[in-house]
């Protein structure tokens, strides 16, 4: 079988290794398509090389078949179509309170345990979700960041007739005010990127430039000066940290999407004189998981167009490469089978 | 009648004018004591000067009895006990989405316009609560504070079993201590002045100072490793806001009361690490004033003990100086018709 390998120094290699049998309570999946997460993009850079195991297989974005069941994993075949939920909770402790999908042993697997960009993969049973046999493998490789929107949009508690911006239209950015909007809730994106303010608009999503447009003004026009009843900080810059306490409205939520590695300033005044919240929102639950899977069956959103490239796995170097050229990219999916 | 005005600069005079008759939807209330809230030592440090109306008499936690009624106000009698809920909403819009105690056109009684550090008080007969007959005027002059720290643990959901941590002990630190503990859960004051934490400890409260133990490792020992449920942020200054996002454990909702006029560094990465809530709480609803008053009437908190001073009101520019150059005082309440 086929696997690519993280060497550090921004360096994978593609090798050729033996098909393993999956251990007691594992499957061993037939990876289908692996997409290239944000995180995997971090790791590339080195900036994770302390916590990954380096060499390492990464990828957590995937779908894939059934292709072996270890030993006592019961209610799964040979040949099902299924998502792995990356969360390894097997070390959550009572003062987790259970809230194992971010209990502080949490293992996630692709980081801290090999992942998906590889044609077979090992994973334990419990982390699987099956799929039903018409959904389409590709688009089945979005479901773990639909989940991450998803569990976003639950956490915020955004109704129909709220409005809520989402500042930054990257992968993430896109779900959350797809599912957003899906809710019956009125969506601003504010992006930067003009290129992607265009695809968020063919995404049918009322997308803005900050740089072009006062985004404080904008969100009262669009309001009734009640400004935003939700905002979901999916940017991680400080531009985006200022203007998220100036379009909340009164008792406004801000999600904290985006991952801030180091302390930031912000206006806790605003938080104090407006009653705003500020809502940390990290990976999914199991709802959230069964939600986007839903949400990828039906496919009656535009998430074909998120993907816009698929490349076999051993052009992974050259993935991760033109993703750095490139920022105006959505989605890149290996085919892990080509 | 006797009144005091704040004159700007440090200053305070006393003196003598008409009574004034109330106009139409108003009363008069002849004021019993009325407390000096940190805010009003704003005032009188200047730091509010653009705000208040200069020359204007301050003061908004008081106790009183109605003196007289104006035209159209009914329900009320001459002689009752009352206290005011000194926010004037009258410009609430369908913006603020029916949370007028925050409107964004609020008056806030006492600091907008005339406080009831006078002999009497003429205000609207809308911010009236009735206390019962037998209620002590001298407690209930700590009904408005009281109020803000019902609100605060209200909007926390603190729920009996968990675990409170205090960040300042001081007079609003102290009420949020004793109402949070109230609730059945186990509360933790943290304060670095040593007579303060001296104070909470004869209030039967647990006191801790974090210049002498690590907190942090205090709030984890006392929580089998959990940390604490829910913080409350009433010290405003940096050190609080590094070592909340520390004690706060898995799904911890810290609570914004401290008011922080600068921009402050925050870790938004344990917020999205460790799925935080970070809560703006400010002033208080209709449903707090009862509750207040109500922990008021019953008296079974040592309520008593938070009273460390009453002066006459003609003694107002000394009582002033001295809460500057006495940190460890509570309480100072105006013995307004003394």
């Amino acid at each position: 079988m086929k696997a690519t390998i993280y060497e550090g120094n921004r360096t994978f290699s593609v090798i050729e290794k033996e098909l393993e049998e999956p251990i007691k309570g594992e499957v061993r999946i037939k990876v289908a398509y692996s997409g290239v997460c944000g995180t995997d993009v971090h790791i590339y850079h080195g900036m994770m090389d302390k916590r990954v195991n380096i060499p390492v297989t990464i990828g957590h974005e995937m779908s894939g078949v059934i292709d072996a069941l270890g030993n006592g994993v019961s209610g799964f075949s040979i040949g099902e179509k299924v998502v792995v939920r990356p969360l390894d909770d097997r070390g959550a402790k009572p003062s987790d309170k259970g809230f194992n999908h971010i209990c502080e042993d949490l293992k996630f697997i692709g980081i801290d345990s090999p992942g998906s960009m590889q044609q077979y993969w090992n994973v334990p049973a419990f982390t699987l979700h099956k799929l039903k046999p018409e959904t389409d493998l590709k688009l089945a490789a979005l479901i773990e960041p639909l989940a991450v929107a998803v569990h976003d949009v639950r956490l915020s508690e955004l109704k129909a007739g709220e409005t809520a911006v989402v500042l930054g239209g990257g992968p993430i950015g896109l779900l959350v005010a797809m599912v957003a909007k899906e809710t019956g809730a009125q969506v601003i994106v504010s992006e930067v990127n003009e290129n992607r303010v265009t695809k968020a608009k063919e995404l049918g999503l009322n997308a803005v430039n900050p740089v072009n447009i006062d985004l404080v003004e904008y969100v009262k026009a669009q309001t009734e000066g009640r400004r935003a009843d939700v905002v979901f900080e999916v940017a991680g810059v400080q531009q985006a940290l200022d203007v998220m306490t100036e379009i909340a409205g009164i008792r406004g939520r801000i999600l904290m999407v985006a991952i801030h590695g180091q302390k930031k300033e912000v206006d806790l005044f605003k938080f104090f004189w407006k009653e705003l919240k500020l809502i940390g929102a990290r990976v999914y639950e199991k709802e959230d998981y069964e939600k986007a899977i839903d949400l990828i069956t039906k496919n009656e959103l535009p998430f074909e167009q998120m993907i816009t490239e698929v490349q076999p796995l051993s052009n992974i170097q050259q993935v991760f490469e033109g993703i750095d050229n490139n920022p105006d990219g959505l989605k890149v999916l290996m085919d892990c089978q080509a």
